[in-house]
C-alpha cells in the first residue's frame, strides 16, 4: 500500500500538505449538522456541539463513568493507565467494549451518525476511552496529531477518521482543557525517530516518540492561534484526526473527565502499520471494523443498544 | 511580638480569618484609582491595571527583559534561579538591585504611589524579580499564599503589603497565567510542617512546605472561584499578599515573563521569621527598609532614578 503519509524515518522533521479533504460530505437536506457547522469542521477542525443530551442522559452518564472509576478490578487489567507517579485512574480504555451504557452512547445517532455523515461512510470505533484529569496533579498532555500514531503504529492507511470527547465534567480555561489549533489538520508534521517495540505500554502515559518539534509547532500557533473550546458536562468536542492539540496540566481543585471515542471510516480500516514492527493490541486500535448502527432515542433506561 | 497568624506548627491545617483591612484607604479626591478600583482590590484582592504605560516604555521594559536573561553572567549569581531539570533561566531576584531601568519602573508612581496609596504607608520594595516561563515545557507553580511563606521565613508581621506583575509577554488563558482565589486573601491558610533550613534554596524552584492542603483549596475555590486575568503586554496585575493563588504549566510557544515587585508598608518591616531558624537572604526578602520615593515621567531616555 502506498504511504500518502510517511513519518519517523528521515532526521528532519517536514510540514507536508494534507491530501485529502476535512469534511466529507457538503450540506445536504436531512443531515444531522447546519451547513455552517460543516463549513467550520472543514475549515478549523473541531465543532463544539452543545445541548444534544439532557440532564438526566448526562447524569446517567456521570453515574457510569463513577461506577467504572470506582471498581477498575472488574476491568480488563490491560484497559486501565494510571497517572505516572501514582496509581490514580488517567484512562480506561476499550470503554465501547466493557460498559454497555457507553457501547450505546458511542452508537447514538447524535455521535454516530454525525461522525458517519461528516467521514461519508460507514463507521466504527477505532478506539474508546473514559479519560479522569484529577485536580490538583493532572498532568499535561503535549502537542500531537493523533493520525500521525495512528498511522505510523496502528496502520491507518488515510485521514477518515475522527475523534469525539462527551465531556462528563465541566472544562474550563483552567482545568487543563484540550487545546487545538484550529486549521492545523491541513498540516501533516512529519515526526523523527524509529518507533521502539511495544512503544504504547509508555507512551499512554507519556510520548516520546510521535512527538512534534517545536519548530512546527511555533509555525503553526503562530500561523494559526490556539483554542481552547470549554463547556458544560454533557457538551460534545468534535475533531478531526489530524488536527494539532494538547493540553496543559491542572492544579486546580476541579478534576476533568470525558468519554471518549474514535470513528473510523469502514473504508480506512487498518492496514499494517506505516512506521512500527507491529501494531499495538486490540483495546487501542480496533482492527475488527465492524459497521455502527446508528440507534436514536434516548440513553436513559434500558433500551436494546450496541452494548457489550 | 505577638503571632497574629501562627504557621507551620500543627498537624492540622486550619482557615484563620484576616485580622486586618485589605485595601487600607478609601477612595479620596486625588487618589491614584478610582473609587471602584479601590473597592474591587479590596473585595477580590487583586485588580488589573492597563494602558498604565505608552508603547514606547513597554518596548524599552521588554529589551532590558532581554539584556538581562541574555547576559546572566553579568548579575550575582545567587540571584538566577534556573528552571528544575535545565538550564532555562525562570527567575532573577533584586532586579531593582541590578537594573537602573528596572529600579525607575518599580519607583515609578504609577507602581509606587498605588502601593503607597492602598497601604496607607511609605513602601519599599520586599523583593523583585523578572519571571520568564518559557513556552513547550514551562512548569507549573503550585497554588500558595505568598504571605504564609513571608511570615514563616521572612518575618513579615502583618499583611500590609501587595505584589505588582508588570507583564512583558502576552497572557492568553493558554499559556498559563497567574491564577486567583478572588475573595481567599481574607483567609489565612496555616500549613502544616516545620521548615528546613536553607529551604529556599529548593523552594524557589519547587515549594513544599508552606503548601495549603488539598481540602482547605477545595473550599476556598468552591467558595470564590478562580480567575484568570489576562492582558498584553503593560498590563499590570495588582494583588494582595495573602490571596491564593498558582499557574498552570505552559506547553503552548508562548512565553510568559513579568517584573514583579513585591511593596510592604514601612511600618510591616521584617522582624525574626516566625517559622523558621533564620532568615532568607535580603536578595529574597529586603531587610532594609528605606522607603521609596515615588517618580513622575516617563521610563525612556535615561532621566534620574531610585537606580542601582
Amino acid at each position: 500500500m502506498q504511504d500518502l503519509y510517511p513519518t519517523r524515518c528521515s532526521g528532519e522533521p517536514e510540514l507536508l500538505a494534507r491530501q485529502e479533504p476535512v469534511a466529507r460530505r457538503a450540506w445536504e437536506p436531512g443531515a444531522p449538522l447546519t451547513a455552517g457547522q460543516i463549513e467550520q469542521f472543514d475549515r478549523d477542525g473541531y465543532l463544539v456541539l452543545e445541548g444534544l443530551f439532557s440532564e438526566a442522559e448526562i447524569a446517567v452518564l456521570q453515574a457510569e463513568m463513577g461506577r467504572l472509576l470506582s471498581d477498575p478490578a472488574g476491568l480488563k487489567d490491560e484497559t486501565v493507565i494510571t497517572e505516572r507517579g501514582s496509581r490514580e485512574v488517567r484512562s480506561i480504555f476499550e470503554i465501547h467494549g466493557q460498559s454497555a451504557m457507553l457501547a450505546r452512547l458511542a452508537a447514538d445517532e447524535r455521535l454516530a451518525g454525525v461522525a458517519s455523515y461528516l467521514l461519508d461512510d460507514e463507521v466504527y470505533i477505532h478506539q474508546s476511552r473514559l479519560n479522569y484529569k484529577p485536580g490538583f496533579e493532572g498532568k499535561e498532555f503535549y502537542w500531537h496529531s493523533d493520525f500521525e500514531t495512528w498511522h505510523a503504529e496502528d496502520g491507518m492507511p488515510r485521514m477518515r477518521a475522527l475523534s469525539m470527547s462527551v465531556l462528563l465534567a465541566e472544562n474550563t480555561p483552567n482545568n487543563g482543557p484540550l487545546m487545538v489549533i484550529p486549521g492545523s489538520q491541513r498540516v501533516y508534521v512529519t515526526c523523527v525517530g524509529e518507533t521502539p517495540d511495544d512503544h504504547y505500554k509508555h507512551s499512554l502515559r507519556k510520548q516520546e516518540y510521535g512527538v512534534p518539534d517545536e519548530d512546527s509547532l511555533a509555525e503553526l500557533a503562530h500561523r494559526h492561534g490556539i483554542v481552547a473550546p470549554t463547556g458544560k458536562p454533557g457538551t460534545v468536542v468534535v475533531f478531526d484526526c489530524n488536527v494539532m492539540h494538547g493540553s496543559n496540566g491542572n492544579i486546580t481543585p476541579f478534576p476533568r473527565s470525558n468519554a471518549f471515542f474514535v470513528f473510523n471510516a469502514v473504508s480506512n480500516r487498518l492496514a499494517a502499520p506505516f512506521a512500527a514492527r507491529k501494531p499495538r493490541p486490540g483495546f487501542i486500535a480496533a482492527r475488527d471494523a465492524e459497521p455502527i448502527v446508528p440507534v436514536a432515542g434516548h440513553l436513559e433506561g434500558q433500551e436494546a443498544g450496541a452494548g457489550a
